[in-house]
Parts: structure tokens; sequence; C-alpha cells
């Protein structure tokens, strides 16, 4: 399907005659285009100057667009432009100061001489840093390049688009003021090494599209040695938000988490962290299966490793001792998982689970199974693409998940914290709203991030640090 | 003096007889308290609740201004709220998204699946970062904490309303995006590293308040390993100013900078900075004093030195081989600067020097000479105070600079560039304004920093790279 993402805006003349204009979007949609938006821009009986917007499959179809216009008769293309480039042009953040620097005395205050008592403050008082500066209210978004969406290491600057996206994500969905620190090093101690040292400024850090394995002992030895939460949205969101759909799909079918049998395949960061969760969760029947077959402690690529993830996935799944393939595994199974690779499944793979069957295919664009497939068998499917019901996105995650910790003043996140915030996730979606193609709401739901803030700040065990910062008792001499 | 840095607000509660609120500012006056605003915000016949702006001296006068309130018969107390703690809560900077994030549409251009594209075309052709991304217009604000203001090494945490007010002067003056990098480490390696692990994100690096000698390592290490400018505003911004103030001294009192003896006070950061700036500007008779004296290659500390600042100060000044103390020095000397310590020479020791003298006493708050006595044997006086005329103030170059680097993608900060900004900050001032006690601009004054970024851009041979962002054709497919 054409899509917004892929749109062109076409500069164009055509010529006088009455059907010029309707010519022009014929072509387009025979050629499989969608035609979003004109407008006539000037005109005079023997030309119009059209401004023409459609939105296409992708890069190359945008092109055989651009040629079906050219087709018509007399026409002459002026300009080609995206729109996705343009609302990218100049990047898409900005840093603005909260205070106004109008004459000296503003100047005085916010900066030298009177700065320096502020200094002092903090000096004298470091946990002031959270009343008197930026740090309250501040996340370092954090990659390295190597794992950028499905785009693979393509490196620091060519990650920056998703940074700042994610730090516009914050902000939208959180008020909260992200940063992008784009790293010039894969070294995993270099790496831990930085975000130490750039720490103070940061009240938390997001890690972001950073390999595995390496995502895991960065991740382990920053919570180890930082005094803020270190949240890795690729194991971590992923994993708030699969829980919080997989409830709700339970309450659909009226299954418990404790009984159901449940299959996963990968066995990577997203893996890895959703298994852990379930586990906290309750769940007590899990089986892994990676590229290799199903994770089992026997496995030869497992045998002797006593120190991996796959190690511990092995000693801490699989309580039935299923060995083989990942088709075999899914026989019976009530919930199928899936963050791993496209087209694992077919539809006849699902229709050999179990009654009233879950089927989450979160590999992205093409899921593990086709998921129009899966839904002939299954009762409950979820994917993560937008042009299908129950998209799992973890922006429904990562914006109120920080809120909490931030407002919490937390220092680290825990299992049980992410526990809560899936349980207020899932809490989103009403009794009365709940069916097998609602299981989870939409990322532009009214006040999710502030229904999952609450519930991280009440487990992260703090009280609201928020300030008022209209109370000039805020800063009492 | 009392400062508006050092204003409280004082909520209490006066008694309602009619001379209640004059015996009250009156109280604050006796005081040597300034009244800057007084609100009546609610009022009965038996009492009044009363909002007070006073500006104090320093905090224990403030103190001081609160007692003197408290002996108002009748008065009660209620708040004490320090204005310029006001103006720090909750931190100066706010991350904006400069994108609509509205609905599904939005969401899907600025961040997946669209983002892709846009990270695609920065991998193939990394030069489109400055484009595609924020990088073109960000700066990072990096510190270690170890020398801040003139308050020495308290820390990365403590140093964050510095360096916070420091990103907002950039955006003020400038339009720049800039972003404190507070170091959790003071070790030379480790910064350099750091710095180098993010820079892909930012167009320039601004160091600040980095103690010496390490600053200097730090920053030349910098510029040899990176491919964005590395501007040090305690030696560049202040050599800068120092040279554009020193120029327009000079065309004040008809001398010319060849031909004057110029002697200088402090061979740290700004002061080697100045020294090296005005040397290629044209200087040729300077003569350097620090804690020890003048400095030549005879000197002890000095003679079998090859490698340090001090050795390089020594083989490139003091052409007529001047020895012994700084008061010595200045004898017959046409132009004083000072970049050290308090007191160092009294008004006396200024009428030794040659007549029509120039004198820039920069230590603050302290001068090396009091001004005012300066003043009665110079021709041209100037501080680094707010409170007298001829304040040389870096906020007059760090924003213009910047801004000239950014707009032509500059890789590098050279003398040559300096000595533009420079030459085109003196020339703010013109001929019909120039006078000895306005020989430098306001900050406020309107246009600076834009004049001195278009002699930046000129100076570094690059044309003005500043996109029309609002130009469709600049994303053409």
């Amino acid at each position: 399907m054409p899509s917004v993402s892929n749109s062109i805006i076409v500069r164009l003349e055509l010529p006088g005659r009455p059907t010029a204009v309707s010519e022009l979007t014929g072509a387009v949609e025979r050629a499989g285009g969608l035609v979003t938006a004109l407008d006539i821009s000037s005109s005079d009986t023997a030309r119009m100057q059209v401004d023409v917007t459609a939105a296409a499959r992708d890069a190359d179809h945008a092109d055989d667009l651009v040629e079906a216009m050219r087709s018509i008769d007399g026409v002459d293309i002026r300009k080609v432009s995206d729109r996705t480039f343009l609302a990218h042009l100049g990047g898409k953040l900005k840093i603005e100061s909260k205070v106004p620097i109008r004459n000296r005395d503003d100047l005085s205050m916010i900066y030298t001489p009177g700065v320096a008592r502020v200094c002092m403050a903090i000096f004298e008082h470091p946990e002031d840093a959270r009343r008197l500066t930026i740090k309250r209210n501040t996340v370092a978004v954090v990659t390295d390049g190597t794992a950028v969406l499905g785009l693979g290491n393509i490196g620091p600057l060519a990650a920056m688009p998703v940074m700042e996206g994610k730090a516009a994500l914050f902000k939208r969905f959180a008020d909260i003021d992200a940063f992008p620190i784009c790293l010039d090093t894969t070294d995993e101690d270099e790496i831990v090494r930085t975000v130490k040292a750039i720490a103070p400024v940061f009240a938390g850090i997001n890690l972001e599209d950073i390999s595995a394995p390496r995502c895991f002992d960065i991740e382990r030895r920053l919570r180890e040695e930082l005094d803020i939460p270190v949240f890795h949205d690729d194991q971590h969101g992923t994993a708030i938000v699969v829980l919080a759909a997989l409830r709700n799909a339970l309450r659909v079918v009226g299954k418990d988490l404790a009984d159901v049998r449940i299959v996963q395949s990968g066995a990577g960061a997203a893996g890895t962290a959703i298994t852990r969760l379930m586990l906290h969760a309750g769940a007590r029947d899990l089986v892994l299966a990676d590229i290799d077959g199903v994770v089992h402690r026997d496995r030869p690529d497992i045998a002797g490793d006593t120190s991996s993830t796959l190690a511990w996935v092995a000693d801490h799944t699989n309580p039935r001792g299923v060995t083989g393939s990942l088709k075999g595994a899914v026989r019976g199974a009530d919930v199928f998982i899936g963050v791993s690779a496209p087209d694992l499944l077919t539809g006849d793979d699902i229709a050999t689970m179990a009654p009233d069957s879950i089927v989450f295919a979160l590999a992205n664009p093409k899921p593990e199974v086709d998921p129009t497939e899966a839904a002939a068998h299954a009762a409950v499917v979820a994917t993560g693409r937008s042009d299908f019901a129950n998209q799992i996105n973890n922006v429904l995650v990562f914006p109120g998940v920080f809120r909490g910790l931030l407002d919490a003043a937390a220092t680290d996140i825990t299992l049980d914290i992410m526990l809560a915030a899936a349980v207020a996730l899932s809490g989103v979606v009403k009794r009365e709203e709940l069916n097998a193609a609602y299981i989870i709401p939409s990322v532009f739901h009214p006040g999710i991030s502030s229904v999952v803030a609450k519930a991280v700040v009440d487990a992260a065990g703090g009280r609201d640090h928020r300030m008022a910062v209209s109370q000039p008792d805020e800063a009492t001499v």
C-alpha cells in the first residue's frame, strides 16, 4: 500500500486544457499512487502551476509516479520533493532557553555573577542539582549505531534521525527533555566509560539500537556503576508492551498466564527481556527457539556454557525439556511470541496450536507469520505494524516509564517496576472495550504516559518529586 | 552596591496602620537594601499581605534585610525567596521537537518507517548529516568543572548552572542549539576520548572552565583529532574580545599596535591566547609577567624547559629582554593587560606608564588595579565588570564566532578567523561613537553576533551553508 512516509510533492506546469488535472491524477492512480493533496498555485489561460502530493509504496515507486506524471501531454515537471526528507531538514530538535535574557539584570541572575551562588549551593548539596538544573527532566538517548531499526550497523551519524525522533517522542508523550548521544565508538569499555563520564547532566539513560550481545553487558555495567536508571528500550520497552498486550489477550481468551504454554521465537535483546519479565509475572511454561532451534540445556552450542545469556535462558525456561524445531514447539502451544525474523511459520503451523491461540508476530516489517493467515486459526493476532490491528509499539511504554522514573528520582529500574508498568498499560483498555482486535491502546490514546508513570512512581517506592516551579517557597534563602 | 543578582522576594503581613508600608521600605533602605518592587497582594482593615522585592549586596546582606523587615512592629514574615534561585528552578534549558506529532502520518514520517530512508541517505552521504539532522546547528558546551568562574574545582554537577547559562546565551545571541556536557572525570585522556566519542552529534565544541595547563593539551589534541572546530572560550573568546577592545583603545589614543609596548599580567589560559592573537595581529613588544615575575628565557623555572606553554611565551615575547617584577615592567609601557589576580598594581604604578596609557584590568570581580585609581592616570580603562564603562565580556564573541563557524561548516578555528572576528567586533563601534568610555559595545547592542559571524564565514573561506529550510527544493528525491 502507498504510505505517507513515502510521499512526494511535485511542482509541475500543465497546459490550460480542462481535462489536464484529471489526466494527471488519473495517471498517478493508474501507476498505483495515492494523490493526497493538489493545489493550483497559479494559473493563466495557457498554463497552470500545480503542486501535487502523492503517496508511493517506496522510493522506486515514487520515481514511477513522477514518470507517470511526465507522460501527460504538455506537462513540465519543475521540482520533486520528498515529504519525509522535508520534515527532517535542519533536524527535528531545538534547544530553548526557559529564562528570558532581556537586559543586564536578567544576565546577572542566570549567568555571572548570580549563577555562582547557585553553583555553590549545588556544590554543598549535590542533590539540589535535581531542583536547580535541567538534570531532573533530562534523559540521554544513547546509541552506537550498530543495530538501528532493521538497518544494522549504519554508524552514529546515520543513526541520528532515529535518536532525534525518539527524543521528539519523549517530548510529545511525556514532556521529557531528551538529547541524542550518538557514539563514535563500538567498543564496550569505551561506551561504558563515555556514558559514565557524561552522566552528571542526566537523570536517566535510554540505550537504543546497540547490537546484542554487547548491549547486555553495557547495560549491566552501567546499571552497576551509575546512580540513575539505565533503560534499554529494545529490551525493557519491548518486554513491557508485550506483557501488557499478552495480559489482555489472555483475558480475551479466558486463559491464565501461569497455565499457558508459551513458545517464543528469538533469544536476542528483546527476546531475553520478554522472557525475564514474563517469568517475573508468573509465566511457567516458556519455550524459546532461535536460529538453531529450541533452546535447551543439552543443545551442543549451550552445553558447556554457563555464563552466556543463552545459558541463562536454558536454565530458566523449557520445563518440559522440549527439543527440536520451532515448528515442532508451537504444536499445542497457547501463545506464540515472535521477535525474530520474517516468514518462519505458516497458517498451517498456527493451526497446530491449542484452541483459542494467541499469536504475536513482531518481526518488522515482515512478521514471523502472515497475520491474515494467522488470524484464520488464532483467536488473537498482534504485530509490530501500524496497518494491522493490535500494534505492539514501544512508544506506548518508554515515555511513561521514564516520566515515572524521573518523577520518583529513581536510581534503578527493576522487574517490579517493569511489571507495574505493564499492568498499568494493559489496564488502559477497559473491560467493556476489550476484544480480540483491541488488546492494546493506540499510541495517541490520551493519558497513557501518565497512567504508566503513576504506576512506576508507586513501584519505585518514591513519592512524586515533581516540583511546582511556580511556587516561590521552593527556593527559600 | 546592591545587585539584582542578590535579590530576595519576601512575603509578609503588616498591620493595617497607614505608615506600615513606609516603615517597611524605610527599614530596608536604612539597612542598605534597594526596594525594587512592592505588591500588596491582599488586604483588610487589620492586615495587609505584601510581597516586597529587595536587592542586597550578597547573601549575608540579604539576611540583614530580612532582619530589618522583622523589626517593624506587628510584622509577620511568611516566606523569603531568592530571585536568582527562582530563575534556576527546574533548570534553564528545554528541548523541543521542531516537528508536529499529531497522528499516525506524522509518526510515520519522523519515526519508523519513514525515518529509515533518511538514515540510509546519511549512511550513503555522511555530509548530509548537516542537512538532515540537528548537527548543523548544535554545539557541545564541555566542562569538567575544574575551573568554574572564580570558584575553582567544584565538579561537573555544580558547574551545570554555568554551562546551562552559556547554552542559553548561545540561543539568545546566535540562535545556536547548545547542550551542556559536564564530565565526571578530570583525566586528560578520558576527557579527550569522551569528547571524541560524542562528537558526531555536534558541529562544534566549546570547552569551558577547564583548568590550565590541562586545557591546553585537551584543546590541542581535540583539534588534531576532530573534524569540527574546538573553541576554548577562556582562551579564544577572551583573546578576541581583548584584541577588539585594544584596537579601539589604540584608535582613541592614536597609537599603533605594532609600535606600542604591551605588558601583560597572567600567562594562563587567557593570557597565552591573548599573546598569540596579539602577535598574529602585529604586536611586537609584548612582555608577560606571572606570579614569579617577568617571563624571560633565563628565568630559572623556564631555562631548561622547551615544551611548556611558558617556554613558548619566553621564546616569542620580550624582545628587549626585560627581567624583574611586573611593577618594573609597566614603567613606560603603553598598554597594561591583566588577566591574573586582584590588586597587583596601584594608581601610582599606572602613573609610571607612558602618556596616554591604556589599562585593561580584567581580573574579576576584583581587578588588578582599582579602575577609579587607574583612570586618574590612564587615558582608557577597561575591566571585566558590568558596573564600569568598557566591560570586556566574552558574550560579545562566542555566539557570533560559533554562528560563523557553523554557517561555514568550518572544521577548525584559526588565528586568521580569530583576528577577523576581533576586527569585526571592534568595527561595531563606529568612528563617531568611539571615545575613551566606549571602546567596546554592550552585549545587548543589536546585531553583534551577525557582524562577527559574517567575518568568520569570510575568514573560514566557506560560503554560508545556512539552509533556507522552508525551501522544498532542498530535499529533492
